[in-house]
């Protein structure tokens, strides 16, 4: 997929005429390999009020392509993780190298679209910060150091452990989507109701997230940027914050509107940790 | 590389007799293209004493690909990214799928060892933190949300931009290091020692570090793990905390005895930010 992305060829002449039960299909993620996967962090506006600082741009991280799952397959949580919990977002697949993009270009350079569940764990979340005396140069003092309090934390673990990642069930390209801003994007439990929400309360547009991220980092076709998540509460008022996959199993279901329904179950695997410390 | 290394096959095999000179040789990152790169925070007992809060085990987190250079390849600096500093590390290269290794085991899992230099923009560092209200599920209160003053950071900037992550100039195969827990680690900025370490002081062991990632992540032939800073000040009382690439340039190298030298320029781009946001 990434060779196809990256040739530049009309998908289209791929396309097989044949018909195949979906039932019939082991769905992969689409792009099975992407050479990252960025996401980006707190970008639904129903979470600003929850701010009590925060940055004035997109703050993003990256998850492992170990950690993809396509469609229906199992999402597989380990006792030992803690507290896990769907994301559910729009996720963008790049379409050819790209770097330092204006914001008004930034949508040429996708070549589609798709539904990403951006599982997180966050009892892990909570173990893996740092409260810590940071060292900088002392910038009025040549060779003195200032000692600055900061929290930092790592995002690999609750962010990367296998099948926290499940992208699909199809990818869908950008001819298809005359707006991604203006996507509707659902999550159910079980069948029910956990998020009910749309692109259009991103606080940082998709263009603009692509275009942020290239001033850093340079875009290779087939990079996922998962756009953050949708995550405004049910009608009912359930949420993903209410969910814990430690206790409730059964399906997780992401929908975007003219996208598609992500599936998956979800497994406990009663595995306790290894032995990681040397005798 | 992944090929090879992933074929199991005696990379002996492939060695070239012909004699070549060092200056007309492009050095690549020895594994130009790896699945993941997986980088330990904190792991030197030199930082211990400003840890106020800290996990009991490797917090990690991932740099991308497309951040890797190679040696005496340039470290590009933009004036918008803010400080800028070098942390000396010991890269591990594994050799085979790996998931839930025992400490004991782990080392059987390595293909080799590189040096590492796991560049840092601690100004942008210090820009993506956020302060929040985070939502937990209530364990006492079916239905009910708790709020958690948390401090969360967003690491893919500050050590992802491009190349941040310079590799190299070798990959030394295991039966050419005894010991990966007991090797010096020297970094220089212009001839000046800014770092006098060994990993024997490494928190947690290479074994350790790689096992305790392998409990959550799968790991696959040619995935990088960098076990961590090597950052003691030289005995001159510098370190890599004095250094802010953006006020010296030059020439930036990291040692590890028994691998090799690792050596970039420091280059400024005088490339004002894009326009990120829409009209």
């Amino acid at each position: 997929m990434r060779d196809l992305i990256r040739s530049g060829e009309d998908a289209g002449r791929f396309l097989s005429r044949s018909v195949v039960s979906v039932d019939d299909v082991d769905w992969l993620p689409p792009v099975p390999h992407p050479g990252k996967i960025c996401c980006v962090a707190m970008n639904n506006s129903a979470s600003n009020e929850r701010k009590i600082s925060a940055p004035d741009h997109p703050a993003y991280f990256l998850k492992p392509p170990s950690c993809l799952i396509g469609h229906r397959h199992p999402i597989k949580i380990r006792s030992y993780y803690g507290s896990v919990h769907p994301e559910p977002e729009l996720a963008v697949v790049i379409g050819k190298l790209s770097k330092d993009l204006e914001a008004i270009d930034a949508l040429d350079h996708v070549f589609g679209y798709t539904v990403f569940n951006d599982i997180t764990g966050n009892g892990m979340r909570a173990e893996d910060m740092f409260h810590y005396w940071a060292l900088y140069a002392d910038s009025n003092t040549e060779g003195k150091l200032e000692r600055r309090e900061q929290h930092l934390s790592y995002a690999a673990r609750y962010k990367g452990s296998d099948t926290f990642g499940s992208m699909g069930p199809v990818l869908v390209t950008t001819d298809e989507v005359a707006n991604p801003d203006d996507l509707d994007v659902f999550c159910t439990l079980n069948s029910e109701r956990i998020a009910e929400d749309s692109t259009r309360y991103y606080n940082y547009k998709v263009a603009e997230v692509i275009s942020f991220i290239s001033q850093f980092q340079t875009l290779e076709a087939g990079d996922v940027i998962s756009c953050g998540t949708a995550f405004r509460p049910s009608k009912n008022r359930k949420s993903i914050h209410h969910t814990n996959f430690q206790n409730t199993q059964g399906l997780v279901e992401v929908t975007i509107s003219g996208i598609g329904t992500l599936v998956n179950s979800i497994e406990i695997e009663d595995k306790p940790i290894g032995n990681w410390r040397l005798p």
